[in-house]
């Protein structure tokens, strides 16, 4: 063996056991009562928690977006993963005007090969579909991407036409198509009404695009699916009229999936109206309070199957941007070490349970996006291995994160339990608070539906 | 007095009663028992019902479309209108760019006043609300015409920013806005996939605007008047989802109407596989039986608050262009005279009650529209009524109509009981199956919704 | 003529206008712009409204309850109908077991055709339909009683076999069952459960039957009526859960009324805690603010039919049997001549139309009980009216009440505008705050739902 | 080791992964890619599924029920759960009036434990909980019986306020409470009904009590659940209109369980037309297809949680008591060895999937009831496993069913995939078609929901 963790309780989605874990070619290949403490590195995981690590379905690193380019690149942003428990990052590669889809795969996947520090995959964010580029999606999911992602907004998105296209094509290619919803007419109108008015600050980005607007999106991205009866998954879910919509569709049996990020659950739209509230910019934004607890009850029913960081940090010095003008303040937050640690702290507090928390973020987004070797504590499965300190007490600061953004919006969150220990394919790439990974060491993860 | 009708039984919306009424300078001034024959004119009702003339709230007259102008003028549509029992019309002045809605209005009702045969008003179809556009919906308000249309669909309509902003001044002009709600770009996606195939009989007119496509429609329009709280009506509504989504914002207390037509009562999608198929071609097509069977049993739940005709007549000659290619057909059917007599046969069959019947016709439009003056046999009301013969047999067939279009959808279908006289303000202008009326007599009618 | 009210605003259910009003024996015989004033009796209604008499359709007169007998006999309870308005009041004919139908009704009729000051009809409350008893329903319904009540509570209730058989019947017959809906078992162990644990203030009469208690029974007896598609009355709805159940199943298109009481609309649970608090005790309790809301909205949206007032007075002795025990309180209060003042007040405020309030209050109660004369102000239909002095303020005080209790649930309440004059069938019975009708004035109402 | 299971399939709820099986003293110590072959048995799972033995919820052994005992005792029933992969089988004890729930329990304790071939744990059927035997709930949930069950039927069912009473309870001490969920009012009603007109045949035991019936009482018990936010777990739903009341229950947050047993997933109502319906008489009875449809949807949305037998086994000649009388024909069906094969066999269809399978018939009963050492093929449970052959067709027959019932209602219904070898704490009671465990091996499971 390789690696064996012993004393520790393993989580899955449905239940906790004690066990030692065996680990050898980076693969778990034993689970048992007692494995005799023969291998190279052994170690004690009694009273913590041994998790399969989390799996980050929505990453935008070193992405060119509102006039500059996110603040991680690859490799801050996957070691920052690492070092909060995340061993599967999942980034979105934008396609070329004319670009076939593989060809956008391997042009981000030149970028991130050398840099990755855990595993990775890409969805592909898909703006053409002329000529012939609409078969290309096919092609992409013989390589091993799956999964398309439309926006309804910004001006790279795409409209109904073409949504409707896409979904079509992925049913009859095995793929997944997720959307990120919101209307993007009634959002520059008000925003133009918003200026017009000279109403500037933070809280009117919040109202340039409140519940009603993100849920109008999810409602309209949910009749297209239902439509077709293709799969659909809507990013970042925010609003509660949105949980409503897809509570329903999944009563009628259609294939519709929900993405929440931790920001949401964590925070409401009551940030805007801070000092720093431009660092909250992120679209969607937080909504209010009600959608927030819709969003907890939406995990515990089952009806959100995934969460996500939506990982798209700017330095304080772009955020400042928009101090006078919510509109030129690039969009987007740092959060792909948090999620892990805010959502097992949760559980850890009775809020979720473990179970729920591994399903979340682990189980749920393997089978999802097809994600065959990972998400599981199980025998076969990639050793992408967390251990877990239910009692280690945690305050988060922006100092003691791994990426290179300046800042972060849970500064001051005090978590009640923290990993300790991260491995990627049964190597450790975190232990107590540090890196101890390698640029390059992570893999480009082929998935299929099927 | 001028007029004395004696021994019908009239009917209101919440019930019917044996009166004589008697009608002075054009007004309703007397109701009762009996009234001494003492009159110019005493017409004999008994075992007859006396009816408020209709309201037709959704017309399109000598309207530009579809690469010509739909048949019937002025005189010709308002002529079949009488003689259907309609003794007011609803036109759409659609708006040109840069045109204020005043001068919309005061362009067409040069045209409309020396024709009219009935009375008549004008909803003003909106297209550009730049500059100071938007605010001539107050002075429009001021002249008489408080209802304004959007477009989801066509070239000429608008996008969901400017809906968006007509509602919210609407609602501080006491204004009332109509929606023609379908969706844009799955209508152009699924007619390109269509053509593509070769797929170009009018049963493909249809399927490239299915049930669905008006849904989405219909429930982004709610979304939009709830969010603003601003009232808004849908015109011919005509699929199952959408009288969903209406009854679920009218219980939850929103201001919303839905308006249904004759044609989607009574047929469904299978008349596009006819022969004929591309006579039947309107926009929305009629939808399948389930759609059917949602909006009668929404006019009995009171979720359809009225009837209209969308009458747009093109010639066969002018249908045949699209004999090879659906997208051809000028969009439209006549159907102005057909409303009033279809719904009283429904009544008269067990189907709805007459109350009902004279609910959605005249009642409620006249209350929606802000009509005053109209929709009702009341005293004091404009002295528009009906008489119908619930015994009188009747086939349409398009001989009999008043209309200048050379063929009707309606061709063949029989109706048990049929109006035999048509009052406007006193004056008679039908009778037993002809026009006695004179071009010119209609008046604009000046409304206002407060 | 004998009577003619000029100058008044006629109301009707679907709009106001202005014109004269004549009677004849007893009959409304013409309204008119302008009627010559010449008759026994002019009245000057210029600024007043002219209004249908209200229908009373839930009243317990001299009624054996609660170890005593409700304080107001036939004549005090129509007495004070007449001077608020109400000219039709419908009393329950509790049936002995063992006896008709018919027989019941002719009991009561005895009691109360020396009595009544206005006219009358009943409802049976049956308790017994053992032997041939249900058969008697249909006499009853020859006899012109085709309304009849169950209890799903107290000890001469039914149990749900026996509403079962009754609803069949009803349909078989062309009648309309009411039913009185709470669960009995659940009331039962809750009050066992406070008493054993010395709660025996009013505000656990509230606890003892709060909103689920009710909610329950409305859900089940509206499976019931749904299961043979038979009609159902619910009467006093006074909880939110219930009205979403009655919108429902009327949205499925079943023959569903609901009925609530002024008492539900202007008071909540919160009068329980009074020290008056015993007062208030009446079954069903007042439920919460949300409820509340939920009762107004379900009129606006038509989802509440009717309105009555459960009238059952009972002097503040025997209230004060129950000091120290909810349970020793006799249930019931006096409303009788508060429902159309109260009801016309919220229009005047502007909370509902007059049109709203003479539909819920007079044309809606017509229609359901099938009282074919009465409801409106239309020709033909028997003189019952109301005139309304709109501007005229009223503070209502035990001592102006015209009920034969000493104390009222309403002493204090403020209500802008209020009846000035009652007719029935054309002879004044009320005028200015002072009762001038007479006893035994009123006249059985036969009545038929076909 | 005592047992190796080489090379097989483990199914757990969220996946499946090849690994060995090892077992020690009874419980599961080893899962891993390769267990060097050492150990008393040995077994190869090659192209097998390895699955953890299904606990069935819901059995009446030796029930004195309709004038009889139902035919199976306690070892017939547990032979045959063995051979047909169940592991645990929950039985239901009555309590006798008066009696201590303890005493209940350990009473038939005496009786099973002699004979039980599997593990088996009992559920209280609740009758008395007069005098303070409410409180003795807590001391049998103590005893490691934190499970009851009511009756909503049957003369030994309790009222609404009893079962009010022992939620509340039940909420106190940790416990659940079961309900059996139809309307006795409404069945006894329709009976005599259908005996006056001499309507005996086994249809009218479906139309005694038909869909409505039992959905009246499945929204009766949630509302009671509701009222008091207490567990409520309701067995063998059958009906649609129950099914969405669930879900709502569930979307709001209450934790609401809902069971459903392989006959309704197989038979309708169509079954009671047949010569041998009245074998199929068990109550609820089957329903129709919507209905069964509609069970099936809500396995997959998670709407059911678990599948029980309801296994409740009668003789021919007691069946045929009812021949000319279905009130006469004992209630009951056999069913418990074929709960999980018919399962299996569906998800090797492609129905449902075999982790769900291993969801709702082993993961879900374990945690719901609260059996902390079965339910998993984890490490650390008991080593109750299955081995199932996915290729074997079986065609079932009551000469191969190892009930001492001499008739199964599943007779002729062909499985495609059976178990070949079932494994109870290690032993092997089942291979191949024979039953060869032991008489007594079973123990009583002690249980706790925290």
């Amino acid at each position: 063996m390789d690696l064996i963790i012993k004393n520790g309780t393993v989580v899955t989605p449905s239940g906790m056991y004690k066990a030692d874990v065996g680990v050898q070619d980076g693969k778990i290949v034993e689970i048992a009562a007692s494995i005799p403490a023969e291998a190279k590195e052994v170690v004690d995981a009694a009273g913590k928690l041994v998790l399969p690590g989390a799996i980050d379905g929505h990453t935008h690193l070193a992405m060119p977006f509102g006039g500059t380019i996110s603040s991680d690149d690859y490799f801050a942003g996957t070691r920052a993963a690492a070092c909060g428990g995340t061993t599967t990052v999942f980034d979105f590669a934008m396609q070329d005007f004319g670009e076939s889809m593989v060809d956008t795969i391997k042009r981000r996947d030149a970028m991130c090969a050398p840099d990755a520090a855990v595993d990775y995959g890409f969805h592909v964010a898909v703006k053409d579909v002329s000529g012939g580029l609409l078969d290309t999606m096919a092609e992409a999911v013989a390589y091993g991407v799956p999964t398309f992602k439309v926006f309804m907004v910004y001006d790279f998105g795409v409209d109904d036409g073409v949504f409707y296209q896409v979904l079509e094509k992925a049913k009859s290619c095995n793929a997944l198509i997720e959307v990120h919803a919101e209307n993007r007419d009634i959002i520059a109108a008000r925003t133009k009404e918003f200026l017009a008015e000279g109403k500037t600050d933070a809280w009117y980005h919040y109202l340039s695009r409140p519940e009603f607007v993100e849920a109008e999106a999810d409602m309209r991205a949910i009749q297209w699916a239902k439509s077709l009866d293709a799969p659909l998954y809507i990013v970042h879910l925010a609003n509660k009229q949105g949980v409503e919509a897809v509570t329903k569709a999944q009563q009628e049996g259609y294939e519709i999936y929900a993405e929440t990020c931790p920001q949401y659950l964590e925070f409401t739209s009551e940030v805007y109206k801070r000092p720093d509230g431009r660092n909250f910019i992120c679209s969607p934004p937080m909504k209010g309070e009600e959608s927030r607890q819709a969003l907890w009850n939406a995990i515990n029913t089952g009806v959100i199957s995934t969460l996500a960081t939506d990982h798209c940090p700017f330095q304080s010095y772009e955020k400042d941007w928009g101090k006078d003008d919510f509109t030129k303040v690039p969009n987007g937050c740092a959060g792909i070490e948090n999620m892990y640690p805010y959502m097992l702290a949760a559980a850890n507090a009775g809020k979720i349970t473990f179970e729920k928390a591994v399903e979340l973020c682990a189980a749920n987004p393997a089978r999802i996006f097809g994600c065959k070797d990972k998400g599981a504590v199980e025998v076969g499965k990639d050793a992408d291995l967390v251990i877990y300190d239910p009692e280690l007490d945690f305050t988060i600061t922006n100092d003691k994160m791994h990426s290179d953004c300046d800042h972060t919006i849970w500064e001051g969150v005090s978590l009640h339990g923290y990993p300790i220990a991260t491995y990627s394919r049964g190597r450790l790439v975190y232990r107590d608070g540090e890196f101890v990974g390698e640029r390059g060491w992570g893999r480009f993860v082929k998935r299929s539906r099927i």
